[in-house]
């Protein structure tokens, strides 16, 4: 792990999950050495979920994936490694090996920070990953549309169940609905420069962190600039047909005194009109100023990091540099 | 890994497997960095047994217990992570985390010998843990004292069949009888200075090695000096009532061309008298000189680390420091 000792450096701090936020880490690396991932620990499904299952752990999977995401030159195989998954179809198909070390670095040391440190450390990654708080969460959601009846409310539980589900998500909940959050990750927040909150699937990886109280409450108190990261599209299951615009509203009604910088959005995904006008209305009740621009990789949905880096990079504080000499 | 450059230093190679090679490790490793494992892969039991039959890889019991043994000071808290097992009664119940991380390893590389390089790596290893053989073997065993007749013999297999069988170990065999060395360790015999073979299980552990047809001709070859550690007791199970004479007349009656030229043993275990007058008549029918000495830890039937260390300098051959400068 390197530490990041450049006082010149932006400190950063992301709050995500799985894909969306291995693509802002991706982009963050190329600002900084100074960066905290702070991850959803609400997972299921998979090797994550059958681990969570068998030995009470938090989820690994995102933690994961934000670790390789950060992963240095010296790393060698290991990043290789610890996302490669077992095939065949005996006790161990499908469980990313990764998972596998940081379950058994838990266990051992009997605390998830100190084996994300040490996984961290054989990874040679940049900065720091931390779980959004150190006990397995459960989202549970208020689901419409599963019944004939468009009225009728369904209660339905589980990440995987979340985000997969034919209904429309109306609103999120964790259980335990006031985790304690991981002490060092509220610490990051209240010293970063910036704070970049998504993208990423919205229930399950992004309105999560906005529940945590004790998170909820270190991003309003931080002096960071705070930025939120829009998907470049609806996701299928748990977004599905939502607009943009939609997903402001809904963090909004999540968590009413959460404010933030910026919100940053793809122009292609959105352009000129009535949406964008709708959008960046949203975005002001938030306290943001919308940010259009070219994030994208092309002909995909997925961020492209040199393009978000550069995003980051203006919105960032130009205090920063001086703040940290 | 140390890479063990410097050439004042002895080349020890050590052939054997479980806890006697990790004792034998623990010595060598006071006498030099240039230090090379030879392991069997015939475990079929416990988390090894599982992943060889999930996996169809070379059982990575022995090879975790050795790359442990030879961890250094900057590999932290993994050689206690590779050495932890899983709790509980779940799917990974048992399975040591260094065991899946070898697993992992070799099917990302397609290599066992590259996995056991990568995981040395991290556990910073003094010198190089290979296999004795690049794929899994069975042994199989002759044993009487099963029926009734104990003139009858009957053929069992598996290791843990032949290490835990209530009769008498008569003879063992590997399948295939005449498996492919691994390239690496034939290499290392014949660079080396000194060649340990055991202590271990005898028939599972120590006699598989003469078994292999390279590596039985690598030792045949060498320039190096060969000496031939036996147990202080005999196991229950696969040596039950057997002699120290009894050991080295069966590890003959498997390899009739195989020379020591020295076999150590434990004093106490072997007081003055007829079974020691017996072992040094069978010592000499394998070319060795025996060498009573003080190499157990008091009150076990285990080897002191510093003892053994101190009697093999004294057996390693005073040219090695000329040949090496």
């Amino acid at each position: 792990m390197r530490d990041g000792t450049d006082g010149e450096q932006v400190r950063v701090v992301a709050l995500g999950g799985g894909h969306g936020l291995y693509a802002t880490l991706s982009a963050v690396r190329r600002l900084t050495d100074r960066i905290t991932a702070i991850v959803t620990v609400a997972d299921d499904g998979g090797s994550s979920g059958r681990l969570r299952a068998e030995l009470g752990m938090i989820p690994p999977g995102d933690l994961r994936m934000a670790l390789a995401a950060l992963a240095g030159p010296a790393a060698g195989v290991w990043p290789a490694a610890v996302q490669h998954r077992f095939g065949g179809s005996g006790a161990l198909a499908g469980h990313a090996v990764g998972n596998l070390i940081l379950a058994g670095l838990t266990e051992l040391l009997g605390d998830p920070v100190a084996a994300l440190d040490e996984l961290g450390r054989v990874l040679d990654v940049t900065g720091r990953v931390l779980p959004m708080a150190s006990t397995a969460l459960t989202i549970e959601a208020d689901v419409s549309g599963l019944e004939a009846d468009p009225r009728v409310g369904r209660r339905i539980r589980g990440q995987v169940a979340v985000a997969t589900t034919p209904g429309t998500v109306r609103r999120v909940r964790l259980i335990p609905s006031d985790p304690p959050a991981c002490a060092a990750a509220v610490a990051a927040i209240g010293d970063a420069d910036l704070v970049v909150l998504g993208p990423g699937s919205w229930f399950t990886s992004v309105i999560p962190h906005v529940l945590v109280p004790e998170l909820h409450d270190a991003m309003a108190r931080t002096g960071a600039r705070k930025v939120l990261v829009l998907n470049l599209a609806a996701e299928p299951g748990e977004t599905a047909g939502f607009s943009t615009e939609r997903h402001l509203h809904v963090l909004a009604q999540h968590a009413p005194a959460f404010r933030v910088d910026h919100v940053v959005v793809d122009s292609a995904s959105v352009p000129a009109g009535r949406e964008r006008d709708q959008l960046v209305r949203a975005a002001a009740r938030l306290g943001a100023e919308s940010v259009f621009t070219d994030v994208a990789e092309p002909r995909t949905t997925m961020h492209h990091p040199g393009r978000l880096a550069a995003t980051l990079e203006q919105l960032a504080p130009a205090s920063a540099k001086r703040r940290t000499a």
